[in-house]
């Protein structure tokens, strides 16, 4: 049961202003998490972590010298958004780049990943290693399909480590790797947590059984049982872990006991003594073990057991100091406290003042949103009708949300005072798009949006050799993030074509609104292609047979959207008498 | 719901063995608890806090430099014995004296207070505070009556951040006295916990119920109020606690929100956040607060406030630095390790051979303390009987069980390899009395037996002399503990005339023998006489008023054992042929 709160839809937030409020001396409130209050090395990688809120320590906890920089925390048990993940990564970076650290869950995979996209176009280096400890989760061939649980905290005090100790985005990234490779972790549940202001728990585990690697948000494990006693399950969470130790594994490891919430202490410590016994029985020894709540589920009744297999380089940055709200370890001189929200407005301010060129053109972006707008509207429920065939049905509707969305935050922004680049104009655009669509289709046209807004910047002039490098931004956007190649039945089928015909019509002199208008036969008549295609990509085959004779609704909308852009130039030129 | 154990009897035992292997580098395991496994200054004040098992961090988790030197740890929710109390201190004394810490329960003030005479007894300078900072148990004008929950961190910080500086014994009690004083809690309670192997929880809230001011152990609170919001609970809690400030409160206060098991760390901060506005609106700074779980009670649900108000000296303190395995502070140098199991060996190899008349004497403990056994079997029921007039009938029992274990502890080391002194001999007897029989009875005894061995010592010869300063010592322990009056109708009506009679009787040349014949007889009729005494001391009225014309239980056992150690005296001397 969660009992302290005033309103359930604020609970996160309100938990992150009161932890801030705690632990002054380590961290500062930004939007959309927290950084290190406290100074960094200028060169040194940034390491940003996060995900749901409701898992604390990790992940805000997590955030000081020697390990996180900044930790960006989604709502109770749900991923941060894309720009939640940008804006901490964005105020947590130094120059020595960012390396993104999470579990590997859909949601989190999705938003980080479009962060990462924006943060790289924008110059800063950024990498990602997702965290798969989770053996219950995936076979030992698929290791890199598993969920990350308390293993998080060995890749992210590793790559923080390393870090700090001011090894390059290379040798932090590949430690990341190697720790993640080498951890495994595997879960007990024996009953399920309850969210902020919800009367029932998330899940149950009937009484007086156990579940065998049940997920932290409920995820199905492996099998039930009786409940063991506590030499029984340190018997069978050691003997399961050993059995998919990693090839080069040495005999010293790491073990960690972690409480998910409500199994306490003494139970944690009492397990913990078994699990070493066994693990010296099987000639193992422990190096510099924790015993604790380092990654928990709310209230939920349940604990982990992770083994890091130590080799001597992981072994150094495991023992080396950390000093964060809730995990230290060793001696770190103190640091001095920076000015977060000075900094971060500092850098707020020094947005640029939008050329005159590039406000103009800002102007137009406007205009073009909304058509957008309007054409997703008028095809709102077609587009629903055709992704219901083989999918969910809810492509229209996210489409919607997110244009709508990207629409609002387009026309506020290009009337704020001193105006707005078209940069600053389609950014919000995208980030509003992102956030409010919700799902993989918003997160593409997010991303994209942003990525062609990078690439537009402000400039003092614009020409039409700049219309091929956004439109390239944006392909690149969505194959980058969407990670789908021509072929796979996806929106893709119908952007490279369409970027193709447009680039290809550019260079050959054409005006922009006569590229764009013939690109777009081009696009629509690929994305209608799609029909005799079977997906490749996140379709049971089931549903892969039901596409089969149906286009891509992906596709499809592309098609329409480009469609209607250059219906909507053509307008714009003819009203105004002038060509862009 | 405790879910993780072998044999529910073993949790507490097992628990603490697996916190030790989880924190070598912190804390060494010895017989009672555990002391800090790095070294301390020679000369510096050892703090050895304890209680139950089942809060932690509270009290093992609380060891490491700069806070305690060792703790007490006694079975679930159950005070460690004197014994236990005893050999912790011993372990974790250096030369600058020891103190006691802990917080207000009977069962605690009884065992350390017996630990506390014996440490004195040995030479092991020994002073007591107790944390009394729940403001719900007891009103501001009897705050010595408080019940000590999460204000023992504010209280145990500070002295062992005093320790670590240096300052001597004077200095720490003082500080820790002013802690305490200027310390105030005030917990909540949503819902029970539940103790390993039992089916029920220790007790209950009703649903959708908040319990104000409830024990962490079920004690009661001062009412019961409709779940508030975290708003509404937070203005509860600091207004109640604003209004019990100590007098010469400044506007700087230490603000800790406190978790008992269930209530995880997202609400904290939540309630946090909530309580640091209403303390700032209310012209307070918070410094250097805590949030989390600091002393717990299982999976209790649950949670306090404190506020402790700082001055100059205390603010140093708390700020000082803390190294241990539940609470890190601020930055430490690491300390080298000291092998504790070699050094309680080595002390435990230093105990002398017993000298011929020691081991002689000796022999003729384990037989008086055979006679003592004796009679209190032949009176146990009436003993009782008499007990149950206006107390709880277990006095006859109580004593059986106490001589029981204390003749089996003084057989079994007198038949050591090596022999044992009579010193030996009555301490082992002290010890498993004071343990066994449980209860104030079974402490007084317990400890008095140990005094009067610490008295009797390894000589080389041993006079009549010894005999007056051994009985002097087991009536001052018994007063120094009990802190029982003449005239309180208590064994102390029985002891003190008997102690006078014999020591006059040995001035005036008389036998040992005779005199401890003659002061029976004295002690008997002074037992006698407390018919007509009403009880001044732990007894409510109406059973006062039942015990007028019965004579004190704990008097007449006392008159009865003496009376039967003259007989046994008496025919050892004519069996022998010989004076003693």
């Amino acid at each position: 049961m969660t009992s302290i709160f005033d309103n359930p839809a604020e609970f996160a937030d309100d938990a992150l202003d009161g932890f801030v409020a705690a632990n002054r001396n380590y961290v500062a409130r930004v939007d959309g998490g927290v950084v290190r209050s406290t100074e960094m090395n200028p060169g040194q990688v940034s390491l940003v972590v996060g995900g749901g809120s409701g898992h604390y320590p990790a992940f805000a906890g997590l955030v000081g010298a020697g390990l996180a920089a900044g930790s960006a925390c989604g709502n109770m048990f749900a991923s941060p958004s894309a720009g939640q993940v940008y804006r901490v990564a964005k105020a947590a970076a130094m120059n020595g780049g960012v390396l993104l650290s999470y579990g590997n869950y859909a949601g989190d995979v999705l938003h980080f990943g479009q962060a990462q996209v924006r943060l790289n176009a924008e110059g800063i280096e950024t990498r990602t290693v997702l965290v798969t400890d989770d053996i219950a989760s995936a076979p030992i061939d698929e290791w890199e399909k598993r969920r990350g649980i308390a293993g998080d905290l060995t890749v992210f005090k590793i790559a923080g480590a390393a870090a700090e100790a001011g090894l390059n985005l290379d040798d932090v990234e590949r430690l990341a790797i190697k720790t993640n490779y080498r951890t495994r972790s595997l879960g007990v549940a024996f009953d399920g947590c309850t969210l902020p202001g919800a009367d029932e728990a998330l899940f149950h585990v009937p009484a007086g059984k156990m579940a065998l690697g049940l997920g932290i948000h409920g995820e199905p494990g492996i099998s039930e049982h009786p409940m063991p006693t506590a030499s029984e399950l340190a018997e069978l969470l050691v003997s399961r872990l050993l059995a998919d130790k990693p090839d080069d594994a040495g005999t010293e490891v790491v073990a960690i006991v972690n409480g998910l919430g409500t199994v306490k202490y003494d139970e944690l410590f009492l397990l913990f003594g078994k699990v070493e016994k066994l693990l010296s029985v099987a000639g193992l020894s422990v190096v510099e073990p924790e015993c604790g709540e380092l990654v928990t589920s709310l209230d939920m009744s349940g604990l982990s057991l992770t083994l890091l297999w130590l080799d001597e380089e992981l072994k150094e940055y495991w023992a080396a100091p950390a000093d964060t709200p809730a995990f230290r370890k060793g001696n770190l001189a103190p640091r001095a406290q920076r000015n977060v929200a000075e900094e971060v407005q500092a850098e707020a301010a020094e947005m640029e003042t939008p050329t005159p060129a590039a406000a103009e053109l800002g102007l137009h972006a406007v205009t073009a949103v909304s058509a957008i707008r309007d054409v997703v509207m008028e095809h709102e429920e077609a587009l629903g009708n055709l992704d219901a065939i083989a999918g969910d049905g809810d492509h229209g509707i996210g489409m919607r949300r997110g244009v709508d969305a990207a629409n609002a935050a387009a026309q506020k922004t290009a009337t704020l005072e001193g105006g707005a680049s078209v940069a600053a104009v389609l950014t919000a655009a995208g980030e509003a798009w992102s956030e409010k669509a919700g799902g993989t289709s918003g997160a593409l046209w997010g991303t994209a949006f942003i990525a062609a807004a990078t690439a537009l910047g402000n400039r003092d002039s614009y020409s039409s050799k700049d219309a091929a490098v956004a439109v390239g931004a944006f392909a690149d956007a969505i194959t980058t993030l969407g990670k789908a190649e021509p072929g796979d039945k996806t929106m893709v089928d119908a952007i490279l074509p369409f970027r193709d015909a447009f680039i290809a019509s550019l260079d050959s002199g054409t005006s922009v609104v006569e590229a764009l208008k013939g690109a777009a036969v081009v696009s629509q008549e690929a994305a209608n292609a799609t029909s005799a295609l079977r997906p490749l990509k996140g379709r049971a085959r089931p549903l892969a047979e039901k596409s089969l004779g149906h286009p891509d609704p992906g596709a499809i909308s592309f098609g329409l959207i480009v469609e209607r852009l250059g219906q909507h130039l053509d307008n714009e030129l003819m009203e105004s008498g002038t060509r862009a």
